[in-house]
């Protein structure tokens, strides 16, 4: 038999870098909202804590994906937009978008068909 | 402004789907290895630990990612491979792994820099 894969297995650095809890989202509504002030990507991903949010945010900056820029102002403004490498993910997004539309009504069909032969079989059981 | 995205955001069912924390591994292990009892697929994905790997084979046969066979034989034999639908990630997964080669680099650069000016900067701070 072959090798683990695992360390290998050339999917692990992307999805590590670019799934990180928090950050798909991050870099879509800066995508499409342009440049954005902490409280304005704060309102736009509302589920997300601000501690949780300052991180990811440090973060996807560090990893180049995004920009942040501070205007030195009284009181100083701080904004983040998407670069240009991150703007590179848009498309592999789009590939993620597209195969969910086409794909996601078959597992949600899966998931049915898993449960009901679950409570078929436990019934059986139960006699 | 527009709405929050939070919840309408196309990508976050797709990542909770596909890049829950190691099931990209198993996937790929079984879409390069075709049909393995559990004991292979364990030993080509060794730094998961029996009882996640457990969990997660059963999440992906949920899902309809993976096919369980359970072979009616003393002891009894049980066999995962991925599944129809499973396979039609594997162009998802090729354009995350070309995203991967081409635009790794430019992240580890991203990250040089960061930590250079943090460095940098501290320093100065500290006179």
């Amino acid at each position: 038999m072959a090798e683990p894969v695992d360390q290998a297995c050339p999917i692990n650095p992307v999805v590590d870098l670019v799934f990180s809890r928090w950050t798909t989202p991050i870099l879509w509504v800066l995508e499409h909202h342009g440049r954005l002030r902490f409280n304005e990507l704060q309102r736009l991903v509302p589920s997300i804590t601000p501690k949780v949010l300052t991180q990811r945010v440090r973060q996807l900056e560090r990893d180049g994906m995004i920009v942040r820029t501070y205007h030195a102002e009284i009181p100083p403004r701080v904004e983040y937009e998407i670069s240009d490498l991150g703007r590179t993910l848009v498309p592999v997004f789009d590939t993620l978008v597209g195969w969910s539309e086409a794909h996601l009504p078959q597992v949600a069909a899966a998931r049915r068909a898993y449960d009901a032969a679950r409570e078929e079989e436990e019934a059986w059981a139960k006699g």
